[in-house]
């Protein structure tokens, strides 16, 4: 094949799997990707404007996620949750010693003026974070959840309450007044090619869709021929990390990579499905779509970079 | 002696030497001392409000001060500052991972709106402290130093120079409009003995007594026959901790016991000098001072409530 490589690819990403999918990619085109990442899970916590999403992005693009607990940085420590705790602050959304730092630096630069934008190229710059990190939008989303006990903040129902409770309908405050950034637009009309990463579709995905400005990029990118390529999160009929798989039930959707794909179908082009789901393809391409079956999980840096490499090649492979 | 017990004593304290006073004080009258600490060297670190005066009574009185460190907390850690300086922020004034947690707490309320009295009362309770420790002013007061360098910030001059500039002039912004809080003036209208710690009487005391309505207390207290002793900082010429003698000499004053003395006769009855300093003693009743005589070294906690009890004994036998 003798496709022209690919230069500037956008990622619409959530948290772990957004991140492992970014840090993929990176490797294969460094400074040519940018992260659009979801800010509807963003909190105050202690006073700090913490982002998790987009942190978990920037942590892991610089190569510091630890691995082990699955959030965080490579050897935190927690010296200061436990002084916080001492104070009577409730510490269930424990932030680390190192991470806290992010928070601080952040919510000072937030309160003096700077963009949330601003702010992010900042801190990657900082951790020699070769790809682009964007927040979806300068409007403040926060997602709402509503279970049989009334609505909760997203990181009540995420981290305090370890999402267990029936999730009976998902709400994004701020998101109707949401605008997205001159940088997202900007991405988004330079992009040859749009990656979805295999994140939560309704606490990940949707609220960045939501945003002014980014679903009618993703169209008109289409429009001019570049490929939008999704990937599954759902393996085997279970979330391969987080809620997802009993949300889709609970929301009336079925719990597979075919119940993602046809939340999907809309507006993307090529649907990526994990080997063991191979028997779903034919489902898939009745709804209009392209279907990749590769090994889709993302558990070593090798496995991040080849499953971002075999996105990239089929992607080129559908420009027009 | 048949002396009624001192049961409300007010210190007025800088950081160290007024924070290991006040320990001796508290392990003699507990919940009987209160402590009104400086604000004159507060300032905001990476956003966050810091009051190292406060927050050195307050680990101390709390058994958690670093005795081999001199400042901050027991078995403190820096990892959070490691990752500060990767953000490229200043860290030459350096917060602990656990002192971090008291100036979030604090920030944070403060914003809300809380005083910083009531702050104090909460952080004070939270780590057991029996003594009430009292800001000695809502207002804002930072005391700035004139060097040959020009005017610069307390903390500056302090902690990033190492106070080894030459001090030529002093001055309080904030302290023309700084009034005692009703808690000061109260605990002051309540003493029957008023402390002056061993601090540097112009960078610690001054603002303190130049808060509109402290020194009208103190000289009230007076009145009623209430005894105001201060402890020399200077033992044998030189400055226990801190930069007190030179500062006494840039200004024109005696690096000594006796200099300390004539800078706070007009206010006060006892002067505590250090037993190397006896030959001192006639010249300073010349100023119409008593004089105690007593090893003032408070390097152990025995020695902290040794020198502590030894006032204390002084103090109530001048009760009117």
């Amino acid at each position: 094949m003798a496709e022209r490589p690919l230069e500037h690819v956008v990622e619409l990403a959530g948290g772990v799997g957004g991140a492992r999918l970014a840090h993929g990619i990176q490797a294969h085109l460094g400074a040519g990707l940018t992260v659009v990442v979801n800010t509807g899970d963003d909190l105050e916590r202690h006073g700090l404007l913490v982002c998790p999403d987009h942190d978990t992005v920037l942590y892991t693009l610089a190569g510091l996620d630890n691995r082990a607990l699955g959030w965080g940085l490579e050897g935190e420590t927690f010296a200061n949750a436990a002084m916080l705790a001492g104070y009577g602050e409730e510490t269930w959304f424990r932030l680390g010693d190192r991470d806290l730092a992010t928070h601080i630096v952040r919510t000072r630069r937030v309160r003096e003026g700077q963009r949330l934008t601003d702010v992010a190229r900042h801190l990657g710059a900082s951790l020699g974070v070769a790809a682009r990190i964007l927040p979806m939008t300068e409007n403040a989303v926060r997602t709402k959840i509503r279970t049989d006990d009334g609505w909760l903040d997203f990181q009540t129902y995420f981290v305090r309450l370890h999402q267990a409770p029936e999730v009976r309908e998902l709400r994004y405050d701020g998101l109707a007044e949401a605008t997205a950034t001159p940088e997202v637009e900007a991405a988004l009309a330079a992009a040859e090619a749009i990656v979805v990463a295999p994140s939560n579709p309704f606490l990940s995905l949707a609220p960045i869709l939501g945003v002014a400005g980014i679903r009618a990029g993703i169209d008109a990118a289409r429009a001019r021929g570049v490929p939008v390529a999704a990937i599954s999160g759902i393996i085997g009929g279970r979330a391969v990390k987080g809620p997802a798989d009993r949300i889709l039930v609970s929301l009336g959707h079925e719990a597979s990579a075919l119940g993602v794909a046809r939340i999907h179908a809309p507006w993307i082009d090529l649907f990526v499905i994990d080997t063991v789901d191979a028997a779903l393809a034919p489902a898939i391409r009745e709804l209009g779509l392209d279907v990749l079956v590769a090994d889709t999980l993302m558990d070593t840096d090798e496995a991040r970079a080849r499953v971002a490499g075999t996105v990239l090649e089929a992607v080129t492979a559908l420009r027009r």
